[in-house]
């Protein structure tokens, strides 16, 4: 075997790693739509949704006959986005209290918003999230330098050793979530000043280059992340520092190496498809070098937005059978989804996988 | 509406339609996987497989018990790559006279090579290809010049009208398959050589860029196609000419008069999802510009590789089985998978779709 074919290998077992869950997780378990408002929000999975039932004021799990697939829906009886958010947040802090969720240990009075179509619906415990598989967005920046003797050189940072998440891992140069009212280059300055203060004479240099999606799962739950993606060319003399605490060292290193680290127990799974897609972006992991190159490629851009479509295919199903009901004359079974609490056990949709 | 949001859906409309058969073809119809020595290279229409159901002595068309999916298979019984590359001839070449597919009435008398897993199982002729869903692999150069009035602008190449396919269309600079024999790269420089008469010393400058993944279906047939993208800067006062007479013209546009071609149906429809990846690559289309655009970059790379995996189900399959013979202790089914020509009907394992 050369060392292109184990340099593949490596490549591929990373990027099923860090698709953990769109690979095998969605086909193992029994997992059902979160809805919220009849737009699918998230994903439950049996272990979260069991706990869930005993909250049947909460929330109305039940199989819809139309989509043949069993559903978590919030119940819809509440008025408004603080109702939602208030009964919500109840059931989290009992289930804090039962201790049955690591995510929950975590718990950092920061709220994510959970949206739907550009409409908030409600917000959540940001430590919570993964327990019901929402879609978090953040942004990363892929600071680098054209080095006279070196070639293409990455800037890194490794994570504070206090952080919640990761700690004392090595991750892209600048990194962070989506915040409600920011637009997304202006996160990533925020970002960039806060993490590594880059000045403004530098980051006005940030190109957008796209974003890469990925399914990971973890002890603390679902990560269905999408990052989207900067690149920022730096001077060969400018060291990034941080400003907030939340970086405890940068290095600055050579392609071939930062591949190298990416395989290390020492990288945070979630930050390396960042990477991953730069360097295949700047020709640094290539299609005549890499086997499975286009498995990886895909692997960067798993498609997220096609497992959150509750709505779209129970629009799908209605129209169907009025359909076949104007062709036939007859009238046809009509569930209109409200909680059937059937006793058979249900499928979820991704029965047959991606 | 602003006009963000227009062109929003203008893009994402644009990526539906190239990926018309991923979207919408896929749940369809009964599509089943087409199997040479029990690996997955292709899938199959059942228009298609309704007419090789009168060849019964080259394709044996039945229903596998273990993965429950129907399967088209090349009788398993043709000893190598000359006897199976023959025996299909045979059937094309019938197709052909009995004018029943529009796909073959381009037949070229050029031959595609149809591997699995980097062996050659047989070669069929090329314009056959897409009916039998075979996936195609090529290479596009986008050719660009950072002008000094004009920004960023890219070269766009127009197809001679004598061309089999999409004729008069625009297209990218530089454009070809994959043959048997060349690498990726070498492919990109021999092809920049023929239709551009891009000279050495500028080709050296190619830079590998990932690739796109798309699954598109026309009247012809389908079209799963993976695209290795390269970029190449070109000096302001190069000006590329054609040496092989499959190009009519070349034109350089600004980026927006590009993406603006790009809508236009004087644009092949294939070759969209190139330079709409090349342009989010180098920060002309952003997430904050564009409504989802989370969803656009996921259709320039929909999971193809995820669509052949015949084989890895039904291995998982005995896997699943054998493990419960251990638990129970009892025999289970046996089906090896030899043409069991079951009468009931089958499904595609892709009921429920991506």
């Amino acid at each position: 075997m050369s060392s292109t074919e184990v340099k593949l290998s490596r490549l591929l077992i990373l990027a099923q790693k860090f698709n953990n869950f769109y690979l095998t997780g969605l086909q193992k378990s029994d997992i059902r739509p979160f809805v919220v408002e009849g737009q699918q929000v998230g994903l439950v999975k049996s272990e979260v949704f069991k706990q869930l039932l005993k909250y049947p004021e909460v929330f109305c799990i039940r199989d819809c006959e139309q989509t043949k697939q069993g559903v978590v829906e919030l119940n819809p009886a509440f008025r408004d986005y603080n109702e939602r958010t208030e009964q919500l947040e109840k059931v989290l802090r009992n289930l804090r209290l039962e201790g049955l969720f690591p995510a929950l240990q975590g718990w950092r009075d920061e709220y994510f918003e959970v949206k739907s179509e550009h409409r908030a619906l409600l917000k959540m415990e940001r430590a919570a999230t993964p327990l019901f598989g929402v879609r978090k967005y953040g942004v990363d920046i892929n600071g680098y330098v054209r080095h006279p003797t070196q070639g293409l050189c990455i800037w890194l940072q490794q994570r504070s050793n206090t952080k919640e998440t990761w700690p004392g891992k090595w991750d892209n140069m600048v990194g962070g979530g989506l915040s409600v009212g920011f637009g997304i280059k202006e996160t990533a300055i925020k970002e960039a000043a806060e993490e590594a203060s880059i000045p403004s004479d530098l980051v006005k240099n940030l190109v957008s280059a796209g974003c890469v999606s990925f399914y990971f799962e973890s002890r603390q739950g679902l990560f269905p992340n999408t990052e989207y993606v900067f690149d920022l060319e730096l001077p060969v003399d400018f060291v990034p520092h941080n400003a907030d605490g939340e970086v405890q060292a940068f290095e600055l290193l050579p392609a071939k190496e930062c591949v190298e680290r990416v395989f290390t127990p020492d990288f945070k799974t979630t930050s390396a498809p960042v990477v991953i897609d730069f360097l295949i972006r700047h020709g640094h992991i290539t299609a005549d070098d890499v086997l499975d190159f286009t498995q990886i490629v895909e692997l960067l851009h798993v498609p997220l937005q096609s497992l959150y479509t509750y709505k779209t295919r129970l629009e799908l199903v209605q129209k169907q059978k009025q359909q076949q009901k104007k062709l036939t004359g007859n009238e046809d079974t009509n569930c209109n989804c409200d909680c059937l609490q059937s006793t058979k056990p249900t499928e979820n949709g991704y029965k047959n996988g991606p």
